[in-house]
């Protein structure tokens, strides 16, 4: 450990202001380890709102803006030692576009919320650019973030459950069961459900693209083809409320992806199960500290967060011994620490570890915005199989 | 209560002999409440085996039979106040057709284990002989036969889920993850991964019909179109051990229907989850005693066998107070006791009480029959969606 | 396997009639495996109502008697190829000693229910009538016929988890958490709370002796002194409802006792965890088929009945495969199993196969009376420590 | 809402430098929500680890001080708007009371860590002291942080399980089961088995005190009289490593403490029971967003974090919807965020929300020293109850 530690990043939210939900998740888990600290923003679409929530958040004047427009513009005219280090862009999903494709253009890296964009013309355009500029873009696939997916990750990776056969992935939430939406009292279910700022999918766009980047992620694998049934189930609603498929991925695999938000008196229920030749994984998110392993010759194991016994990758993600129980923005805060170390490898003018570099990039947030593509296009299909 | 008891019923058992697994199964299921017992058999279609067998169980030597044509001939001969009651069928799925076909053609109560046959064209032929004879007839759906179970089918059916909109049924195993089969050290495995014995259906047949049969039985929704996906994952398997199918019901309801023997470590994963308008229903199998009950309004709810407060048909179904666990061989049981509560009815000349004969019956079968001929129709298809 | 199997094992009950809750488990225990069959009775302290419930279970009249005593005079006139193997004793506790020792002095087997007898002069007296007598002496413990306990007992016992060092027991149950007793309409209630046919301890005799007994199953060791309070905490009862205890063992290691039945929504709660230096087990009665291993320097596991890596001894306490729920029956009968076992080795002239005669016998059943006594002193001592 | 925010409160630290676990701790429970900022410290008791610890927080070289009494005089010249807010101790043991009575009586705000301090005189001084001061004095028994354990502290509190008539609570780790201490490359276990820094006792002093805090909390309930075990099973070891207390309530209720660092595999198991007359609570540390409520008349309940049916105070120490998990860190800054609450109301001349103000004061702080000294007499006794 060295005498002179490294300075806070600094970073400048678009949106996340007044009555957002994500955004203050997002801030506490860039604050929760100190090492990244909040000097700007444009934190609502409306210019008013968007300045007193700056205000609330003790942003300077001269940096609280009333859009993001303003924001960029002001950023590039500031010295280097001054500028952001990073913009954090947690907007509802039709104003992501415009502002990751303008900050990356204009050099600096990214972190936006997923899904990444509205269509796969956009997707390719942000990972261009982010190739042409060289920049750092993550996207917050958050549970990622959690330390016994790292753990699930290395153990499939590796070779430990052998090869892949089956895949299980399910998101499941109760929250959008009935028709709450365009009441005005639930911020959140009215965009959501809105194809103008949704996009073309609602719980597939929304949930069920966790749930492909979780099963990429730990897996590797790739679909090969999938099969889509989306429903709106609730009457009146616009977008799906509600999505099966079944997938075939390369190599063989055969899956299941289930993502639905009529699942009533169901939390927040994200679980995955990946069998093998050798053995089974299974994780549950709301128990997101235990990894159960169920080789086929022996016993079943639960690996929890904490134990010596895991991976490097589990372990950096961890700041507690086990038993202190870690969560979401624990999780979240994982994906920004790995955005962090790959900007301050940049800064210092090296390679950043990868085991440090760890997050989710601009190329996974273009194939989940693939995914809900393809799958939209296949719940229309009279045909099984839509190809990737 | 009486004085004079009912005397205990009398069955013949055909299949189920030494080395078998499941007859002893029943047997033990029968014997369990001290109500029914065996009196005659056939208990293989190996002759020598068969009486070696019955001689193992106590069969007196005139009722001990080489094969089953010769068990229905002597019953035949015999006065009925000596004559069996039924007979039970639980050998391998090929040889369900010609017996159960035979015994009820003759007049005899028949409890047969599932699937039922092989042919849908079987299945009819069969319902139509029961219909015609007016006797008995049982399905071994034993997990229907579970307090719990029988819990939430009251529940669903009453109303206290609201309208149902998403089903989600998986029954996971891992005992064929490997290529078990032929090698002759595994009887189990060298029948069910056969076509000629185990039907156009592996695990599809064998458990995939469990789940559908727990589906409807819980919710009485029928499926109006199905797309399946089925796999033989183990190379060199000739019947698929893997199958997912997205299923649409009647009047809208979604559903995911998974059976899978290749998910390594699973033991007899079976798990069911109705979410309706109101409220969400979770069962699983290897907790058998708890209903979780998640109303869209208020906590989470576990109902556990045993407690005051249930149905009264789940009250029937249990033996013993709360927190004494029961299990497989009591639910067994439960389905033996509805068709020995439905034969005594008819020995007495009345009407059973329907919570007393509470079993699946013939058309169930039929309807599981149904379900694997679809299941595999739709997994040859190039079609999303099969009609029912 | 030979082809003339042994013919069934032959017992009397005495206790157990109509409106008796634990009798009919025995006899579904002993039904079970179809090799053990009630063949007389004395079924009730009432002669009216042990008569009409001997009928009830199909007795023959000349064996079903209206005492005890005229049950034994029967047995000891008939030829020996008719007579009962054994006689099972499922009265309340004041009726087990006179019946007890009078079988035993006869020279019958004998299985008794627990707690043995009300004084540590009758466990003496009872433990050397078989010790003179040379008789078979069950005691149902049933607990101690989960294959699960088998399991956590051979691990202990074989040094898995090394140097024991803390064991805590606790059996917790709610039903009679209010003042039941005494209205006439719990029988159960009525007699286990009273001094007069419970014995000196209320909670303590009825559920403490089995934690008691299942702490020395499964690890060996033997109490040196033991610091108790117990408490009648529903108003007006007249034993003990609540128990704790601290226990100091031979060798140093230490344990906290707890017997309650007062805890409202508890069922069944027995659960039992032993800490050595090398790992620690828990086990849990209300999932009797789980056996959680927490070793020092790895991942927890969880051993499950069925899978091939248990010991002999848990796979032979074990009928169905993994993940088909076994429960408290099956439990009960390996106890029976055990004690059958035993009796078939001396009828055939040979000893018994300890793996197969596993069960808890007379001297388990003398030491759980020591532990109600010593435990009735201990709480009413002011002193910390009562010796063993 | 208002315009204009409240400003950051700012504090300072008293250990907790490089090396120190605990420190980090409260660190980023304050960072957590944006609304504390460390300023200053004196961050170990070596000065050249103090300052390198405190530039690794990037404090500012004039409030990066080489020891307590430093900072406290630096403090004291400074002008109100500049000095912190309050101090948070989080040193070994043996340091708590001179650093905390010096700040308190020098009428600076106070968090301290627990066990507050070594004596029972040392607690009614500083007790005395905050009376006189009339300062905030917060003790950072952060389980009482969690949002299910406030709301099983209202559902006691309200009556809704009657009267509480036995208490279980269990604090069981295993990361002292063996020798680990006084090899150097553990600091957490060589002052914590170190009478002279930890105190008196071992595990009743660092976890027995978190169970006693958590009983008291919850149901108020006060000890009249306690029966304790303590033993350092760890050959070695100088401090008590396994304790077992029972403990009898004013007003009749019993109870059981467990509190032990030897149980090998275990992680950081406290766990809370509570049984009263109409229903029973149960809450574990490891699962710290669900509350198990079992009425006596009705189904089990799972009541979860984040549900809109609990109690103000749990809603209040909530920051994710439900099935978000939140964990320790978010407890942690729950006592933090009451304390706060507690110091701005100060600030703004006003008596403090209660509701917000819910933080362990330094009365709670001193009932728990008394509980250890109480314990230690116990243990040391040979008469069975030694009274509170």
């Amino acid at each position: 450990m060295t005498d002179t530690p490294p300075r806070k990043l600094r970073y400048a939210m678009v949106g996340g202001g007044r009555d957002a939900f994500i955004g203050a998740v997002h801030r506490k888990a860039m604050a929760l380890d100190g090492q990244i600290e909040l000097v700007a923003g444009a934190l609502s679409s409306s210019p008013g709102k968007a300045r007193a929530s700056g205000r609330d958040l003790g942003l300077a004047d001269d940096r609280n803006h009333g859009d993001w427009q303003a924001l960029l513009a002001d950023e590039l005219k500031r010295p280097k030692g001054e500028r952001i280090d990073f913009v954090s862009i947690v907007t509802p999903n039709h104003v992501h576009f415009p502002v990751a494709q303008a900050f990356a253009e204009a050099g600096f890296h990214v972190v936006c919320d997923k899904p990444l964009v509205h269509t796969r013309e956009q997707a390719d355009a942000l990972v261009a650019t982010v190739a042409k500029k060289g920049t750092v873009f993550g996207v917050t696939y958050n549970y990622t973030g959690y330390p016994m997916v790292r753990q699930a990750r290395e153990m499939v990776r590796s070779g430990l459950i052998g090869e892949v056969r089956k895949v299980v992935v399910e998101y499941n939430q109760g929250w959008l069961a009935s028709h709450v939406e365009g009441s005005g009292g639930n911020k959140q279910a009215d965009w959501r459900t809105d194809p103008a700022r949704s996009g073309a999918a609602g719980a597939i766009g929304d949930i069920g693209s966790h749930a492909e980047n979780l099963v990429a992620t730990v897996t590797g694998l790739r679909v090969e083809s999938l099969c889509a049934d989306l429903g709106a189930l609730v009457p009146g609603r616009m977008l799906d409320d509600d999505g099966s498929l079944l997938l075939r991925f390369e190599g063989g695999a055969r899956g299941v992806l289930i993502a639905s938000q009529i699942n009533t008196g169901l939390e927040n229920d994200l679980r995955l199960r990946v069998s093998g030749t050798l053995g089974t994984l299974e994780w549950h998110q709301e128990q997101p500290s235990r990894l159960v392993h169920l080789p086929h010759d022996g016993p079943l194991q639960v690996l929890t967060r904490g134990a010596p016994w895991l991976c490097e990758s589990a372990k950096r993600a961890s700041r507690l011994p086990a038993g202190h129980p870690e969560g979401f923005i624990e999780a979240f805060a994982n994906v920004y620490a790995g955005v962090a170390a790959d900007i301050r490898a940049r800064l210092e003018g090296r390679t950043a570890d990868p085991l440090a570099a760890d997050y989710p990039r601009v190329e996974d947030g273009a194939r989940g915005v693939r995914f809900i593509e393809r799958t939209v296009a296949s719940a229309k299909s009279e045909l099984k199989w839509t190809p990737w």
